[in-house]
């Protein structure tokens, strides 16, 4: 079983994107084909298609908030039907037999297989796989597609930090920055119960802010020492470097500053800022797939939706170029 | 009820040590005065007598991991009786009313009794006093005085992390430096069933943490990149600023750094030091009297103890010098 794929590719670096076609292999035993509907735009597409990890294959097919139909099914895939709706996100496979994988900590497989860094075989294109089908992650139907894909990576990952650190509906937490990742967040958060303070340097966003359910905003670029002490939990979902002492300040004993966005140089943290208090400070993934699919139920049920602008398949330059200026309210989505 | 006390004091920071005579308040209602026999000499008691933190309070009586016994108790004290023997650490009392005191994390307290930021009032004298009597803990009969002392503060530091991070036996765990701290930390994780391997860059001291019950030694001056990915847990007990992202790679996926040493200067992390293995950087301050009961009982049952220098109280300044230099195997303990 083969098919033909249509594809938005880039040749090299920053390069235009053209529309190309090329057969895919035939599908392996576990693996799934998802005639893709939408996919999410996130900056990590932006930052392969321009090499700013250095670790893009170009031809490069970016994509990795995948959402279509199953169109094919391997020989061995026991628990999807062709016809089901579902979406596949940064992380598209996992060995399922290494330590991590047997304690359902799939993303930390090292043999796991990046969407987003195969080169071709992106969301962006008439078809995206799953190398294994539990990475098909089907989506409830009560839930668009258009709505569904940002959740897969951008929602994904927020989420994941929030069930791994344990956030309890009694903390106090901020979400610092409110775009693709920080406006599902504040949903999410405000959703498990919590006090929700967001953080961000654009003063704009303070009514978007309120209207998603947080309880109240600091505009950053006014100093933070009033906030000194205040939350259990503060996500950030920036890709910048701050001043982090003044954000784990931010922190009440025993709290942790959670870090999802990458960023060049490092990170320079008094040691008493740690130690005072009793502060923790993590870095996360994106989570496995049993944290998916509990995912997928919470937004359904506390009515959970990401904001999105929709463009056609034909505008996908300008909605990158959108993304790279961080102007999208609040995730672009390609309509195919 | 009021006694005279004879103190070790310093006048001014890096003063020499001379004996002083007060007159000691009224007993509080909670407190309970120990007539000291034992004190541990401890890296930060060199720091306050220098004044290497700023907030030395002169003239100065240094001295924080107390031991000897219960001489007086206040009206209201419910628990100790005159004669127990008893230690006392670096913190001396709480509040036990705050939000941190209700939930059994006393050591948070904004309101804890310091006793090593008192000015007067610390152990290198011939009387030490709890201004809350839980803060003086039972020494089991099996233990003398002089192995007590040293788990007042170094031992309670490294335990309280220990237990904090959840630290299990089947744990593979590296302990940064093997000086007061460490040399508990290897003793004390070593019995809780883990994987111990020491970290130093003191060759010379490999057969010494071999004894103590580590599995390996790594000599941090030949590199630690064979070590990557090797630990769930890794104590740092110096205070040093070292390469963090070299350390923050020996831990596993999932894996926390814990530190507990103060130096000057800030930290340097990469973010995807932290963000990639879902790694935690942790700082920790010692624990709640809860924690210093179970930690009297642990090296009870293990035959865990700290490898002393007894010196008398003529020879606190050499004891002092000593410790200044880092030279002590590995706690310096004052004789009454």
């Amino acid at each position: 079983m083969s098919c033909t794929v249509r594809a938005l590719s880039v040749a090299e670096p920053g390069g235009p994107i053209v529309e190309i076609e090329y057969e895919a292999a035939p599908l392996g035993p576990l693996e799934v084909e998802v005639e893709v509907t939408h996919c999410g735009v996130c900056s990590t597409d932006a930052g392969l298609i321009d090499d700013k990890y250095g670790r893009s294959k170009f031809p490069l097919v970016a994509g990795h908030e995948a959402v279509g139909v199953v169109s094919a099914v391997g020989a061995e895939v026991t628990g999807l039907q062709i016809g089901t709706r579902v979406g596949v996100g940064a992380t598209a496979g996992a060995c399922f037999h290494c330590e991590w994988c047997l304690r359902g900590q799939q993303q930390l497989c090292p043999d796991k297989d990046d969407t987003a860094f195969r080169g071709l075989g992106g969301g962006f294109a008439s078809h995206v796989r799953a190398s294994d089908w539990r990475y098909a992650t089907p989506i409830p139907d009560s839930m668009t597609s258009g709505d569904a894909a940002p959740l897969l990576c951008a929602g994904a990952t927020v989420f994941s930090a929030i069930v791994r650190h344990n956030v309890r509906p009694t903390d106090h937490v901020a979400v610092i920055g409110l775009g693709g990742l920080g406006h599902l967040a504040v949903q999410f958060l405000a959703k498990w119960g919590c006090h929700v303070t967001v953080i961000s340097s654009t003063a704009a966003k303070r009514n978007d802010a309120l209207e998603l359910g947080a309880h109240d905003f600091l505009d950053s670029s006014e100093g933070l020492t009033q906030a000194n002490g205040s939350f259990d939990f503060v996500l950030s979902t920036v890709s910048a470097n701050l001043p982090w002492d003044t954000y784990l300040a931010t922190l009440r004993p025993h709290g942790t500053l959670s870090m999802l966005g990458v960023f060049g140089g490092t990170m320079n943290i008094a040691p008493l800022s740690l130690i005072l208090g009793e502060r923790t400070l993590s870095g996360g993934l994106t989570g496995p797939p049993s944290m998916f699919r509990s995912m997928m139920e919470f937004p359904d049920r506390h009515a959970i939706r990401p904001l999105t602008e929709t463009y056609p398949v034909a505008a996908i330059s300008r909605a990158l170029d959108s993304v790279r200026n961080g102007t999208p309210r609040y995730r672009a989505v390609i309509e195919f």
